[in-house]
């Protein structure tokens, strides 16, 4: 992740994350699982809202294989942290996404992160190549991405 | 719950959950809504080990209709909270169940809760009377309760 | 609670809550504790963003003695849950809240409930009365509220 | 970790995690932050209970600076986790954790995680020096590991 994004700006889709009391450990910051919960809350609202997958009803629909967060900075309720998603890579199963978790710093992240999805088949539950459509809108976002 | 049983062994159904530390709050001691997560636990532990009710399957099932918790003592990671769970009343088409929640004190409940259950049907999505096999297990629980 | 408002305009103080992907459990709704959750983030905000409460600073502070939750209807990631608080009863050392969550339709409540706060000393954590500054800003929201 | 153990017995420290209702998500298997959460509850367990920190009162104490994890099959509530953690690496101001989380099949973990923790100063906040005696009781287990 050594060339990922420095700033939120650099992300082309980002999302508001408002803090609750109980993000908090007894260490007075946001618990460090609270990142990843941050993070799958950016990826699985970008699938849902960008790409249009409907877990509940698609053929074919993904699931995670990998997480990795690294923690920078530390955040704290009752702030908002702001998340960022870039795509990564794009393979023939597989979406590998790079995140970007901001506090009131929008220049340095205060956490950084990668997902990385796989598409499989509802009935096989055996990896698929990522449908055509949903293989589209990646592609936009990649174009976007790059443009800027 | 004037009559809300005293000690942990006053409980039919009793079960052991071990603390996640993130289950503390900054302020060093259970969140307070981990206790509805620990109520929530025993309840439907007993629902599917006891009752036998399969909630993706089964043509009808239980959803949760009120909650309520009341706070005596602090709990705090990492000790492990022993919940018990007595049946308070069995109606037509709901159960209330009576929680009790102890820390290392086993004779005073850390906290004390109530939970309803009211059985619907999957179709329809309307209240139904708790089927026949889960009211006579819930009889047998009551019998036991009140043998002791 | 049967005079409870009925519509999230009632309430004088309110704020969004996003839900997250993991809110929702496997009957495809938002988990019960999600809700209890959802009304500790308001209560908490609002105690900390409009009474000026620091939990962690401050020579008293409240916990949380009792909370209650019913459940109307249901609610399902990815909405955004709109809740709604106002203040049922201030007494000596205890502030009793009600609290409203609603979805797509602000004009009933998906679920109501009540969380109740009690002023303890850091040092005794024995109850005390409610801060003088603490409690001229819960009278101004009683009188914003009656005068609605 | 192309060298992590393959199985539950091949791991020095292991712990029990019973799973929790809302620890499943919509697709009826335990949501992948819950894995996050299931790594983190045996390092800190191991880290309390094991090396003996106390991190409300430690002069120094660990935070996480990296998580990874793996996921190679689903769980699901209501069974319980096998978690297994050994010492990857021990370095000078930081441990790094191998965590393996098993379902019923405890030759072949369904997740396989990196937990990377780092000493820091209360005061300070910065880096320093894993203190003495949780180094010596970190070669205790990194010598039992060897052994086996």
């Amino acid at each position: 992740m050594a060339e990922a994004p420095a700033a939120l700006s650099d992300f082309p889709y980002r999302i508001d994350i408002p803090t609750r009391w109980g993000d908090n450990d007894m260490l007075g910051h946001l618990n460090n699982v609270v990142y990843n919960r941050c993070i799958e809350d950016i990826v699985t609202k970008f699938t849902r809202l960008e790409l249009g997958v409907d877990w509940l009803g698609d053929a074919c629909y993904p699931v995670s294989v990998e997480t990795v967060c690294r923690f920078h900075q530390q955040l704290s309720w009752p702030e908002t942290v702001a998340a960022g998603l870039r795509i990564e890579r794009l393979g023939e199963s597989s979406v590998a996404y790079g995140i970007g978790l901001f506090g009131a710093d929008r220049t340095a992240p205060a956490a950084t992160g990668r997902f990385v999805h796989v598409y499989i088949d509802r009935q096989s539950q055996r990896p698929v190549r990522v449908p055509d459509g949903v293989r589209a809108r990646l592609k936009d976002f990649q174009s976007a991405d790059a443009a800027e």
